[in-house]
């Protein structure tokens, strides 16, 4: 989706930077969806998934309307205290830890972590009176175009046995979790998923193991690339109908990530060179692949786009990055107004999976963040400490 | 191509550095390397291309041994400056740059500069009287696996035209360039661009353009990622031929980056988790496609392995990187050893297009790199400054 807009309007994403390219955050739009899918999903805990972006000011936001934190890592435990949030508000979900990873993540004292197999158990025995485990399921939705089912979960049918031989080790799982994938085009998955816990905790107490009081359907909420935007109350409906069967004594949770951090921020860049080539014109912006735009290579997402030109004429063109690598192109169009030297192109959903996965490649640096309700001041976002 | 090798033979990685994953660099074969490569190029002078690998003890080396350098930002400039290297020994290879970016340059002392639009020329201009610049031209190499001919490169036949505008705006184009694509599986394509670079010279001076000073062949030696290893002499056989016509006012230039950085970096890791799961045995690696195996994603190149491993039996499998998305996955084996927790993996030909874009996602940072002549200390590495 392209909207072609008056070159002069582009002031309106000039005046808050001072230079391009910068993402532009939004924490009254983070305020609006963290409220919205609270609201879409009453009674259930929201815990905001840091890795799909762990700048500092959103942490913030997030912090101040009470939320809780989804993390990967301990770097990320570390991120969060410096932002002042309290380790108990904190959950450890990757299923797959070092040693050194759990120790840090321990001492730091976060209490709740996930496993999917054995032998990821074994490396929690040393923890085992101070620490909570969730079992992460494997469920695959189809209608998610990133399938997370593969790398992580254990069976339904593996479920009890894995339970079993945690019990016999003195390790708590009273949780139990999942991730439909990302992206998720409907809600049926969270909510098939989310009966089948309920179905399975049934089973965890009939056999005398340690009683489930959480279940986390992780991820999946959707930001809108694409169509219409995103109404949080209608996705979630399906798990509304499922969570009036939830006993009162389990805890639900769940870990929006790009459905709060998309949203939240704005790319806008310029194009910094043009050539006329075989294949037709090449505009050049100032961040591709290897910067913010690196969603697009590992996380699969295209992005809405304002351009903002006083060309009048068309052309087939071809967008790229400024790194001298053929991979950073962004895209082909095959009617596109010919844009000239400093045009301006904002891309909008441009917070998640993408300032997070950015690359120095060809020592180019991300691009910088400015807060919206901080116009001209830089923030520093540090996202390793 | 896989080596499965003793548990215990690991040691000699292993007393090399302190933690996994680490990237081991070995001066002796960076040295090595440059110094086979400028034998098989006689008379042409090695800039080397520091995107691949922008590691400070990698330029030291490369430094010492009277080599220069090709940059592709100011940022890149600034971090050879901080090793001690003279800007003299700096070109500029970019075609595509912003005005901040050619006053940095220049204001660094850059004076070598690379065009291939008109576009691109009128920056130049205030610069005119301190610079000198090469058209950069476009030749596609049918058996490179990275074409760079798309992205960046004047045809040929537009270049006269292009050499006669900068001339009517008092911009000294004295060179030509290409660069054929990377990883090239022979010479051939380079010795053809510069036979018709050889050609073109003639034609500028007969037209009493400036005269043709400068001819850079650009990068494209292959590292050794499959098959045979790569046998410099051989390989640059073709381009030897071409350079008995060159005329003696012709000073030609190449910019190999991957053949001399790939095989001076060897990474380290080890086995952190495993799961059986649906489709075979998983195994987590320390790293994975968002740090130093960026390379898979970015470079599209796959590295020799060998595997540490006391294990005897055998399984299909799937390996991936530490991270919690899907796309970190690094290869499926129908047939592996049952790797066991802390089994090491070392992979070869580690140090091009690999660090330089690596990413710190989930928080957590690129491999540490050690200095094989400098056992024990890890090193610093800042890719921006």
């Amino acid at each position: 989706m392209i909207d072609v807009l008056p070159r002069e309007s582009a002031s309106i994403w000039l005046d808050l930077i001072e230079t391009t390219p910068s993402l532009v955050f939004d924490p009254a739009m983070c305020r609006h969806k963290w409220g919205a899918l609270t609201r879409a999903l009453p009674g259930v805990t929201l815990y905001y998934a840091v890795k799909s972006n762990p700048y500092p000011d959103l942490i913030n936001t997030i912090a101040a309307e009470g939320g809780c934190f989804d993390v990967a890592s301990s770097a990320e435990i570390k991120m969060l205290e410096h932002q002042g949030v309290h380790p108990s508000r904190m959950i450890h979900t990757h299923p797959v830890k070092t040693d050194t990873e759990i120790e840090r993540a321990v001492n730091s004292g976060v209490t709740t972590f996930v496993v999917d197999n054995v032998d990821e158990l074994w490396k929690l025995i040393p923890y085992r009176h101070v620490i909570q485990v969730m079992l992460r399921l494997s469920f695959i939705a189809p209608d998610a175009p990133i399938d997370l089912s593969r790398k992580f979960g254990a069976p339904i049918q593996d479920a009890l046995s894995i339970l079993d031989v945690a019990n016999d080790s003195g390790i708590q799982i009273n949780g139990l979790c999942f991730h439909v994938g990302s992206q998720a085009a409907t809600a049926n998955t969270h909510a098939d998923a989310l009966a089948t816990c309920l179905e399975l905790s049934k089973k965890v107490k009939e056999k005398g193991l340690p009683e489930i009081v959480q279940i986390d359907i992780g991820g999946g909420f959707p930001a809108h690339y694409i169509g219409e935007p995103v109404d949080f109350d209608s996705f979630c409906a399906p798990i509304r109908e499922v969570l009036t069967n939830a006993p009162d004594h389990i805890q639900v949770l769940a870990e929006p990530g790009r459905a709060i951090s998309a949203p939240s921020m704005a790319l806008v860049c310029k194009v910094i060179g043009r050539a006329k080539r075989r294949d037709g014109w090449w505009f050049y912006l100032d961040d591709g692949v290897y910067g913010a735009q690196s969603g697009r290579i590992f996380d699969g997402m295209h992005y809405r786009m304002s351009v903002f030109t006083s060309s009048n004429e068309q052309s087939g063109c071809v967008f790229a990055g400024p790194t001298c690598d053929s991979i950073d192109e962004l895209g082909r169009y095959p009617k596109f107004p010919v844009l000239n030297m400093n045009d301006i192109i904002v891309f909008h959903e441009m917070g998640a999976y993408t300032l997070a996965s950015a690359t120095q490649f060809n020592g180019i640096a991300p691009p910088a963040v400015v807060n919206r309700a901080l116009p001209g001041q830089i923030r520093e976002h540090r996202l390793t400490f």
